[in-house]
């Protein structure tokens, strides 16, 4: 007997694959020099070449070809480069062909209009990726990550993304779970054996290895605050009484950025507004239309206006004016204050205009005991931005290394990671309270199933669907 | 003696063309499954090599070529597939690459900066096409038709650009100029042998060819308004008194053009908003945001307060509700006097509910002496649309064929026919009142330099400029 077998009721579900060939627009939408228009299936070739001014069929892999591409009626529509890829050699592993037209969206159109006439079907969202899963070619998580890559914005979410997509995420987890199915077969083994009542797992060496995925696992898990960070952006907001300076240090952190962001052509000024990228993770600064008018919220009795502005926020830094009396005392205060309502928000008292007072030192010992970091800095010089540049990526890293750890930044694979975690913890408790082998079997199976969802080796029609809905269409 | 020697003044003034290595984004901006990255000078393949995990220098021209795009720190960027061209092979005529990358601004960034960091120069706009002109691979008014091709939304304007990139305008315009060349030289001969009082050109058959390319020429330049109402969309104006129907009409016309338009991916439904495609030819709607509202400015007592927007306008519709006494003639009056104040308009009169009300045409007795021609319609029940259409059609086009003419829709053309016109216009003169030949001579010359302009054969530095200035980055 295999000792394998029972386990085959969670293999991978197969999803009706579809025959069609397919085509669609994969360059962004838009007037521009050149457009892509993809095809992918096995008559791609063949449809591609009755619109053609040459027979592509014969054509070897990988290479591109100059000619005319017309419509059914024989009308020239545009001069066109088209390139061939062989079944088992392109991105879906289908046969396929890859038209370069010139981006104006009448051509588009008329291409993809004739290409329709000719027996191809307009591609689903995704469904190039779909494929390219099917086929063999990436898995489930991988293929996660070509819709994350395309939308990563910095370089932390666009590393995440590319490690995700090269695979090192995905044999991870398959080394875990090849570490899990083992023992899970020797325990499903014994459960044959049931009435001999033999052990073929050691019990010890099965709960240490389920302590130690447990805890690999949770520190995946909790790498994920890190990774939606990187991913979404990171919400700052920025309090303190009129004039403490918060428009200069707003002006300080968006300055160097800004003057990195427009030396790139193609960028959009308005999507950077008010987000800082600091080394590679994006925060977005709140509400900084009221700071950057003068105005703000916060007056001498407290922070009471500035809740909902706090509420948004994951990095809150409130800034006091050491110039003024007693202000490090109150903005103090309030630290202490929000991190008594909100132990989730990270705090930081920033003390600006420290290059004008010295005096604030003795002030400072009026302060109440702070439960929050203080960053000195003088908004108006300069000084102590980089200390808060980098103290403000701590705060979010937390012990994560973004370069060397596997960071979760997919919330179905959090959500995946946290049924894990579940499952093993309730295997750890069945083995630390010598439960039958069929209840330790039953949360292991569990553990084992929540984590091949990650990867796709256990999927269903819908988890399916609903991962490659969200691609756009031409991927 | 090389009797075209006296002609070479007017030869091409080169341009200092760079030998940078050229990189630009060539798709259009923002996110999509796909972007192409164009690269293009003799450094090219030796450049990418240098960032990319595979050696490109030996590759055949026109082939594919999958692998990693590294950062000059060999940080991997993206995976890429990148096509390479040969020297003498490619668009611009130069040794090219095109790298395929995911299309994320991040990533497009990324590689454009490393593509600068290894040498690369970032392209200026239309500097591939301007390339591809000074390498000969297309003449100047081709370079132009790439613009207008990627600019064209509809039917009409996509094959007048598709039509002059192919060359079939220029070889027009050649020949033309290569008759006047064979005559003017003869003409500039004689010039060498003044004191003989000879005759080598025949001036009876150089008068007859003068008149017929005068006649070509003029034809040419006619078409730029039909070539200029394609390119740019026919203004038109619908104007009558409130519950005259022109709020039914307006949903009868945009209708059916909708239905059509929406049944293609990626058109902006904004832009399409309120104009028309009939028959390839794009007519704008003007103010029909008062029409939808179903006010309306004009009254009975005339068209006063429309005046503004029947200014606008190339075409109007006036139009009348024929189941009102007197409307109709309240009409044919408004349409007489909008093509006495604007000769330039086409004016058509627009009857509705012809289906209601049989009386109107003893009403119509009583109109007015009609410049205007009248077109019969129910724009509730939807009959006389289809005439209406054509009729809009016929009044844009008049005698010109857009399938079969050559119709000229660059205003840089147009202006240098008008002058090619102008300076044979004399040449007709001189003939026909026997000017001596250095007159003939001149004005045939000045013709031909006119003439040469429009494909580039004259050209300057300012005229380049000019023309490329206005293309998008990365053609």
């Amino acid at each position: 007997m295999d000792a394998n077998s029972s386990l085959s009721c969670f293999t991978f579900v197969p999803m009706l694959i579809s025959n069609d060939t397919i085509c669609a627009l994969s360059t962004p939408n838009g007037v521009g020099a050149i457009a892509l228009i993809r095809i992918s299936g096995a008559k791609s070739l063949s449809i591609v070449s009755d619109c053609f001014s040459k027979k592509l069929i014969d054509k070897p892999s990988h290479t591109a070809h100059f000619g005319y591409f017309k419509s059914p009626e024989g009308v020239l529509i545009d001069e066109v480069l088209i390139t061939v890829f062989e079944l088992g050699k392109s991105f879906t592993g289908e046969e396929s062909a890859e038209i370069a037209c010139h981006a104006s969206p009448y051509i588009q159109q008329q291409i993809l209009n004739t290409l329709l006439i000719a027996g191809c079907r307009l591609a689903e969202p995704g469904e190039y990726t779909m494929r390219a899963f099917m086929n063999g070619k990436m898995d489930l998580s991988q293929a996660e990550a070509v819709a994350d890559l395309i939308a990563s914005q910095t370089k932390g979410a666009h590393d995440i993304a590319l490690k995700q997509l090269r695979g090192g995420f995905s044999n991870e987890l398959k080394d875990l779970r090849d570490k899990l199915i083992h023992f899970a077969s020797l325990v499903e083994l014994e459960l044959d054996f049931a009435e001999e009542d033999v052990e073929f797992a050691d019990r010890k060496e099965l709960l240490q290895l389920v302590i130690d995925v447990l805890k690999y696992i949770q520190r995946l898990a909790n790498s994920f605050e890190l990774g939606n960070a990187i991913k979404n952006g990171v919400p700052v907001a920025i309090v303190g009484a009129p004039n403490t300076g918060k428009s200069t240090l707003l002006n300080q952190l968006l300055g160097e950025d800004r003057a990195i962001v427009s030396n790139i052509a193609g960028t959009t000024r308005d999507v950077i507004e008010e987000t800082l990228n600091i080394e590679g993770i994006l925060f977005r600064l709140i509400d900084t239309a009221g700071i950057r008018e003068g105005a703000e919220e916060i007056e001498a009795m407290g922070i009471v206006r500035s809740r909902e502005k706090i509420q948004q926020a994951t990095v809150v830094l409130c800034m006091a004016d050491v110039t003024e009396e007693n202000s490090l005392v109150e903005v103090s205060k309030w630290a202490n204050e929000i991190l008594a309502t909100h132990p989730d928000k990270k705090v930081l008292i920033v003390a600006n205009k420290v290059d004008v007072s010295e005096k604030w030192a003795i002030d400072s010992a009026q302060m109440p005991l702070r439960h929050a970091e203080l960053i000195e800095i003088s908004a108006k010089e300069g000084s102590g931005i980089e200390s808060l540049r980098s103290k403000l990526v701590e705060v979010v890293t937390g012990d994560f290394n973004i370069s060397t750890d596997t960071i979760v930044s997919n919330a179905r694979h959090y959500d995946a990671l946290i049924r894990t975690a579940a499952s093993l913890a309730k295997a750890q408790y069945d083995l630390e309270h010598n439960v039958t082998a069929d209840f330790v079997a039953m949360d292991i199976r569990q553990a084992m199933y929540d984590l091949g969802t990650i990867t796709g080796d256990i999927s269903t029609d819908d988890l399916l669907g609903n991962i490659f809905s969200k691609f756009c269409i031409g991927k």
